[in-house]
């Protein structure tokens, strides 16, 4: 822990920054409850690269490409989930190839792995099945372990599948390609005292140490009203600190910490 | 379910138009799994107004001022939750205000409901908890019955809660006000048939029945595969159709109905 830092890890490099863009109607009418957000905003926040913004979206052409063109312009990743399917809802293919302005053919590859899938399962590998092969003409196939229908980069644009199986494994195999930033630690403490009481002095301490962000947020912790107290940061020394910190804010306040973080 | 529709409801009625911005760093970072959406998306869904899109966006004032400024030209209402409590990340208020260019004062009666609060609970009413207590010039309180510290609607966007509970008691206070659209109908058919299979047929009816939303989910059903076919709409007439040609189209297809919708 206490090995010196290399001149790497001293200088400040840049967190690169994503959006994420939910696609389906069943996400905004309520049918749906998505889970994928939070599986990949907690594996960019561990790898230091900043989710600036989500949008969630209906499966309609016109608003895909708009906030597909958006996002990919002003960030250094999108990643997209849903609509790669087989049924005439599933348009995200060709709305990544109207945004990026190119022509969607099967592509060769796809199109072998879904063969190779559907004969191994005797399915009929009939028109609607192929469309999963179509792929924008420069997109990289990104693969598919659980139903051979591939996802696909382009540009800087990742497109996955909405079912969160196939989104995982999609997703973790497309990390290690990413620019990482500066590591984000995290570090929690959980309190008795109210957000009123400690609105002061963790405004305070906000201001001592700029380069973390410090959020509070009031719940319930094991049945009792509890607030917990959360830095983040890449700035390990600043991060060294902040806990003992947050700690003596809370018990010179009176209050009492909560086994926890 | 055969009186005879009156003009008005012959008459196609305009839906409504919805967007929510969800707003808090945790919900970028992963500390946080979103639970509001979809509480927010169903009862829009039953209430006829269609949710158009949903941004989740940091703490941050100007990306939180662009997406306000930007969905409410665009929609008939914007919800918004989280970031109105009384610490330093809390800026929402600040933000809406600085939106609509007014200022940001202690509104006399939401300064008494926290002050009274405040007294039956002997919690100090300090400069940060009567920061709670500022409303936008023009602000229409929004009760908040859990916990005092009222939300407010300013033009067409109701400002919200983060922690769920209060933004639910919010909300359901809201939705008398709001003007509904044609009641939005859904029914589903779930079946043991690949989207493949599907796709084909589900394309034809969906050509068929246009004024419709035709979805397919596939998922688990009590630990087997299978693929929910969603219809959803407002044309009464077409809904009273639609399971029947939805479970014809899987029977001719030789699959099972599960017992379900």
């Amino acid at each position: 822990m206490n090995t010196p830092l290399s001149q790497d890890q001293k200088t400040p490099i840049s967190s690169p920054t994503a959006a994420v863009i939910l696609i389906g109607n069943e996400l905004l009418s309520g049918r749906t409850q998505d889970i994928n957000l939070q599986y990949m905003a907690s594996k960019l926040s561990a790898l230091g690269i900043t989710l600036r913004e989500t949008r969630i979206i209906p499966d309609d052409e016109a608003v895909v490409v708009d906030a597909v063109n958006t996002l990919r312009d002003a960030n250094d990743y999108v990643f997209t989930t849903g609509g790669i399917g087989p049924t005439h809802d599933d348009i995200t293919a060709d709305c990544i190839a109207s945004a990026f302005g190119v022509a969607l053919p099967i592509h060769p590859v796809a199109e072998q792995l879904l063969l190779a899938y559907f004969k191994e399962r005797d399915i009929q590998p009939n028109e609607d099945r192929m469309r999963m092969a179509r792929i924008p003409v420069g997109g990289e196939l990104i693969n598919n372990p659980v139903s051979a229908a591939p996802g696909f980069k382009m540009g800087n644009v990742f497109v996955m599948a909405g079912v969160p199986r196939i989104m995982q494994a999609m997703f973790d195999s497309i990390l290690p390609s990413l620019r990482r930033g500066p590591v984000i630690q995290s570090i929690s403490v959980t309190c008795n005292l109210g957000e009123g009481t400690l609105a002061a002095p963790l405004r305070e301490l906000q201001a001592q140490f700029p380069m973390l962000d410090l959020g509070s947020y009031p719940g319930k912790f094991e049945g009792a009203p509890r607030v917990m107290l959360v830095a983040r940061g890449s700035d390990t020394e600043a991060m060294s600190q902040i806990e003992e910190a947050l700690q003596g804010l809370v018990t010179t306040l009176g209050g009492d910490i909560e086994k926890s973080s």
